[in-house]
């Protein structure tokens, strides 16, 4: 096999064999296939697309690239859950204690990562003593126990991804959906997880400004996952703004108590409950979305699901106090309002240019290196629709330095105020199951 | 400027600056950019073609890239001929001496190279004593006093065009007509052309397959050559069999002495006397084709274009009585005649199949270490169209080892003969000039 006839294949718009694909895979993780093959081939890619074979081949031999996490010492069918990406989500602090509180299992590898905020582990972080350095064993004895521990990501999972990956980055071949579905559900899949489902991002603040296009990456790693043997679904959801209220560490973990609490953000709790019920019912917990909706709505009112999250914290070393004194997580030294200018209707507020300001505030990490401010950030006053007059608070500014000006800057250019009445966007866009 | 943002340009359609295209043919030359962002934008040219500004500033790039040959000391205007290749092409022998005779100056660089048969060095060297070792200030004084001298390859040229040409050689993107003819031009260029005539094959033994393509192509060149200020046009000729009769070195010397000697094959004679009158156009010569034509014609009936080719091969060291002695070139010990198995027409006559059998005989090379056989070939006794008997001889077989059978069996495979009369083909399917 040569690897200039299956670029000259995919070229032509030939189908690729499961062996092909392996070829090139395997051959690129060790170093055989050189990089400029491959950035050929998925220049290719991206023009003539991949079949659903090709993408599910793709998707497994990028798994087989490397270690694949053993969670069969899990009782239960693991569900994991994975955001496309956005501003604001703190859907995963609140959904794991939450599904956890109707037995479904939630064995959780997570990192720091970059961006606006810090990861899942940073932002756990922000309760003193918690930490994810567990053995494995301790993982899978904390799982069947507690129904939900996190531990940091180890071993060599898809090494054959992480060199495609950066490769795609500097041959200008990320934006293609094929590409991106099989990178995304690898992941999933070497992590151990049975079952998937997916929150896909749609607007201006995700990686997919439409819904057209969000819809083809979701419908892409559905049937990807469906076609490999993992019971997969998504929720198309909206990103137009920030989710939630709170962007930043700490203002984060606060949100989530909240959310467990019945106390969170309209969107983020319908969102949550909405993502919670398809994993309840793909880890079979309920026999219908409605059913397992009523469950966490239960969980919720009779306290369990807080409690669940509290069991978690402890167990892993955290000081469980915090969730109901919330005051002893990290506090910023400086609060400020983003006081607004004139009345109006909020129309418009650019996620990922608030996500920046959390950043510029020290939220998030824009290199490896960076090191996060687990206390500062935003809490938004105000969402897409409401109702403003002059002077009102539109954000809160959480600093630890006093001269916000370059924040606040943002912030006005980014909160779009008109005179007309606006309506708030919808949040569900839809779900797909195939 | 960066590599990542001119491939995305590409790739979505934009025309790229000639800045952009020289920041990354310079970067590609020196190595700061590398193969696999460059194969990455190759394949998005492929798919996504090149404007005109586009070939013609990455031809200029690729000329600059390296040293370029100056040729200002040769009186007149300097015009080359390029073919884009074939079988049995013996233009170059015949052309060079013929536009010479009538004040054309030829000053050729030339290789070796791989092939059916040799390069066109290669087959002067099957004359005696021929060398093209010659200091730079030779070759230029010997053009202005012959009007003709050829020299080998030598200096940096076009490093670009190498480097790239041999990346898009396995990363299957060699088919790509602005690449095919940016490439073909910037060579010429760098060369010293001022003017320059395309002989763009078609047809089955050709690079381009179909008319269409081969057009499209000439007038890529066309237009390249003109947009940076030379003078081009191109002829699109007949390869759907070999042109002449005769696939080897020293038989081939012998053809172009038998064509300036007005004795050659039809074909051959009348692609030389069109290329030829439009090099003559080009190089001001003559006003228009038809005069240039009716110059060519006296120079062959006169003797004269004879008599040049003698001085060209004297000046460079060559024995010049071959030409009335060809019994002087290398002889092969075995001659062998294919006979005719059947009555009928000869339908088809597989060029490139009939270019292997001469190089199975040792006529060509296969890499660059091989050794060529100048005394061996073969000589076409019919060719499509023409009726045969039985028994009549198709091929004559020049070899220098007894057992042919091999050459035999392919030659006869690829040879064709059918019961209905066949039209011979059409020899010159158009001009480009624009």
């Amino acid at each position: 096999m040569r690897m200039v006839d299956i670029i000259e294949k995919k070229r032509d718009g030939i189908e690729l064999t499961k062996e092909e694909i392996q070829f090139f895979v395997n051959g690129y993780t060790d170093g055989s296939i050189p990089d400029y093959q491959v950035s050929a081939l998925t220049m290719a890619i991206f023009f003539k697309g991949m079949t659903e074979n090709e993408r599910a081949d793709l998707t497994m031999a990028m798994v087989e690239s490397g270690d694949q996490i053993d969670l069969k010492k899990i009782e239960g069918i693991k569900v994991d859950k994975h955001s496309t990406g956005g501003v604001g989500d703190t859907t995963t602090l609140v959904l794991g204690p939450l599904v956890a509180a109707v037995g479904v299992p939630v064995a959780k590898m997570s990192g720091r990562g970059l961006g606006h905020t810090g990861g899942t582990i940073d932002k756990l972080e922000a309760v003193e003593g918690f930490h994810v350095e567990i053995e494995n064993e301790e993982f899978i004895k904390l799982v069947n126990e507690n129904k939900i521990a996190v531990i940091g990501q180890s071993g060599n999972l898809t090494p054959a991804d992480k060199k495609l990956y950066a490769l795609r980055d500097v041959t200008a071949t990320v934006d293609s959906i094929p590409l991106i579905a099989s990178s995304i559900m690898s992941k999933k899949i070497a992590a151990g997880a049975d079952a998937i489902v997916l929150d896909v991002k749609t607007g201006a603040g995700a990686f997919m400004k439409t819904l057209e296009d969000s819809k083809e990456l979701a419908s892409a790693m559905v049937r990807i996952g469906n076609n490999v043997g993992r019971n997969t679904m998504a929720v198309i959801s909206d990103m137009s703004q920030p989710l939630g209220f709170a962007i930043g560490n700490a203002l984060e973990v606060k949100e989530a108590i909240d959310t467990l609490k019945g106390e969170g953000p309209e969107d983020l709790t319908e969102l949550c409950l909405t993502l919670g019920s398809h994993m309840v019912v793909l880890a079979k917990k309920a026999a219908s979305a409605e059913e397992a909706r009523e469950k966490l709505q239960q969980v919720i009112n009779d306290g369990s699901a807080l409690e669940t999250f509290k069991t978690f914290l402890s167990s892993q070393g955290g000081d469980a106090t915090v969730v109901d004194q919330p005051e002893k997580l990290p506090q910023a030294k400086y609060q400020f309002e983003l006081e607004a200018k004139e009345n109006g209707y909020v129309s418009e507020i650019v996620a990922d240019e608030i996500g920046t300001a959390a950043m510029l505030l020290g939220a998030g990490r824009a290199t490896k290196e960076s090191t996060i401010d687990l206390a500062v950030g935003l809490m938004l006053r105000k969402k897409i629709g409401d109702e403003v007059k002059k002077g009102d608070s539109l954000v809160t500014i959480y600093s630890n330095f006093e001269d916000v000006s370059e924040v606040k800057e943002k912030l006005y250019t980014n909160i779009v105020l008109t005179s007309e009445k606006v309506n708030a966007p919808v949040l569900i866009h839809g779900e797909i199951t195939n």
